[in-house]
């Protein structure tokens, strides 16, 4: 991490928040309660870890009023900002920092090596990376930024304020064909839609969104992907929902607002997921779920062994509870 | 969707079939069932949708003539094109719409920020887009169409009438390494094979096609790949056969022909499998499947406190088979 | 698999072994056993394909001594190199005739369409393929090479002597953000720390690993990852462990050294694997692994029909359970 040179007036100052201890304090680095040392500034985000904050070397910590009242009792002797919601405070710290790294570092809005097609229309302080590719007619909002070699395909729409990472795709054509009957091919059903994207989406790298068959692809405002996401054609995802890396999510699937989705899980075509569903990582969700919950579908995982054996007997299973009801009728009967 | 300005008699010039009703009728846009309005053209896939037909408002619906008939007795108003295979013709008439959208907006046929290696050779009317890598010796046959950001390794073969989506990687080194026993440490294999792509074969977004070790990895005619799926080197996949997103298959597995993998799928490696097999979404292939067939694997999606207990259970599945004979065993001596 | 004009004297003279029979035969290709001709070089991985030796066209055969006494008893008319490792020799084989092929063709060492940052570190002989982006304070240590079309983040550091496959995104934002539990929105944590690669790192194709919150993420010497894979932030990675294809490890967990990881595996954040671990494909870790071994967790594949009756029983497992219990009861109690 890169530090940046800060007192902790400076902090509460830029984000509020009551300091207890002194204003002087010179503060280099974010870190950890347990890595941080005395030019450090430290954050905690649950009570459980209220005897690391004692202990801690931090020059300040990020705590609730109660917590910090105890870590001092306990011979902590750094100074405290009050927050009802540390980890909160903790992310919009970072975004200071970040802002305080990047001045006097500030990089051309549109790199020269991005290729960008006719008719597109750029926001207010759009950023486009090296070598990202800006088909024709594509629209990016206000702040928008594109890191490095992203493809927006024709006619897509990203709205203000998202992130995209590299390598992203977006507007790649949907997996859609037609099997003709006579000669056993598949006939390919062109992607006539495109991708609408809301605000404040971030997209990690690599991940992909294909335009939609006829229908747009869309993605609300507030959507997180992490890396390596497969969006289907005509996939629809809520509001402020979030998606973990390597997650697939098949064509015409609906997911709704406030969801998260675990990584590596999959989500079949043509499925809804209500609001506030949580799927757990790898799991496959092979029908809808109209009640907000949580959901899995994972084999626990063993020693190699002994998965050997019960994955060979659920193969039985069906066939298992048919001898256990005969041995009930048995007892029924004696 | 942008819209095409055309008539229903036009759209019966260019593909066939039989019209019942006007040849005058406009036709902006493709539509489903339900979105269809008055200006738009639809299609019955199935039967099953009859009662969407009758209640259309589309201005022209593709069906067979036996559900024309019925839609007209419940009372739709509109024009209908008679096919076969309604679906297979709405996939022929996105393809018309394509090309009369691009009709006016053709490209340079190799984007100028594509670079281009020594002794490349490109058949008749390829298409090359902005800021593909296409690397010594490679060939590309006639029609075929790579889309921005491809890489295309050195002597890797692309047959005609291919498209290749943004962000796919053809002829990365295949993993293989030798582990040197003595130092602890993997021995790097040099990948000193290729790959080989027939025709007619679509590739989607950011996925990779390993080249072989010593001989090449083989995709045949016809076949599909959705997004971000992996080929390991020496992977042999017949014709017309389609994977799905995020599918991965490991290294010299030999896929047949008119297969279909689900997303999310994985095929283990050096295994092979028949002609006409299909995989469910997200299961996983441990052995060789030489009968056609439909085969799966995936622990069922539950709500997560269900799913714990049955998941806590199923360590215990093989004891609990051996009580259950205990328990047969006494029911048969008493 | 292209050709070097090379004799058994050459390869002996480079790799060492002794060589029993002619040193003047004529070497064109390496191939399989199965596949070899009268001007091929082949090897015996494993006595288990003894017979395959015995019957081979290969003008040379690389053994253990014993094995190559025997496939000469059986009537193998070839010339053998005798080593103790076979399959490493085979591996350093690949290398030198890669370092042959290579001869001639010399390439720029760092293309002109890539994009080099300020204040980017690279050393000795380090190469850099077209349409790379190494953005600010990056460092590449000597003789490391990037293919085509990769990203190195700002202030990340990679070792000497790696590969780093197209497609490749290192330092990109790893997946963090806080609720704001009043507006129900997440806020972002800016990812200040980097990537650290060591020495001697594989990297496959379009495979991401993110930078770390506050400390870094790191890839220890000699490991080897495959294609699509994602490493989330602050990962930490052991010496000489191996990932398949479209493995993912999300944010803060610790694989150890020598470790592998399957295809499509899935290791959850904030775990710790041991030293030695081996995780089958597609299995999902779930919890932490203290101990070497190996492990797996994977829905046993069935055809459809099977899997059905199973996966239904499967979610009255722990049902079943208390009626075999109650049964049991009855017993002791009758």
């Amino acid at each position: 991490m890169r530090s940046v040179d800060a007192t902790t007036a400076d902090i509460v100052q830029a984000l509020g928040g009551e300091l207890i201890g002194s204003p002087h304090l010179k503060i280099l680095r974010i870190a950890s309660l347990e890595r941080a040392t005395q030019t450090d500034i430290s954050f905690l985000s649950s009570p459980k870890y209220a005897h690391q904050f004692a202990a801690s070397q931090a020059a300040c910590v990020i705590a609730r009023h109660a917590d910090a009242q105890v870590a001092q009792t306990l011979g902590f002797k750094g100074a405290c900002i009050i927050s009802d919601d540390p980890y909160l405070y903790f992310a919009k710290l970072t975004q200071w920092w970040k802002r305080r790294l990047d001045e006097g570092g500030r990089r051309a809005l549109i790199h020269p090596t991005a290729v960008i097609g006719q008719r597109v229309q750029l926001g207010a302080d759009v950023r486009v990376g090296a070598l990202c590719v800006i088909e024709d007619d594509a629209v990016i909002g206000a702040r928008t930024v594109l890191h490095s070699r992203v493809t927006l395909g024709a006619n897509c729409h990203v709205g203000e304020d998202c992130i995209v990472h590299s390598g992203v795709v977006i507007g790649a054509d949907g997996f859609g064909f037609a099997p003709n009957q006579v000669t056993d091919e598949w006939v390919k059903i062109e992607q006539l839609g495109a991708v609408r994207i809301g605000n404040s989406v971030e997209i990690g790298a690599n991940t992909c969104i294909d335009r939609g068959a006829l229908e747009d692809t869309v993605i609300e405002d507030g959507v997180k992907l992490d890396n390596l996401i497969q969006i289907g054609h005509n996939v629809h995802i809520g509001q402020h929902t979030a998606l973990a890396g390597c997650v697939g999510v098949a064509g015409s699937a609906t997911i709704g607002a406030h969801c998260t989705v675990g990584g590596g899980a999959v989500v079949l075509g043509h499925l809804t997921l209500a609001d506030r569903v949580h799927i757990s990582a790898a799991s496959v969700v092979t029908r809808s779920i109209l009640q907000a919950g949580h959901y899995t579908g994972i084999f626990p995982l063993d020693d190699n062994q002994a998965w050997e054996k019960n994955a060979a007997t659920l193969k039985q299973l069906h066939g298992l509870r048919e001898r256990l009801k005969q041995l009930e009728k048995v007892r029924v009967s004696t």
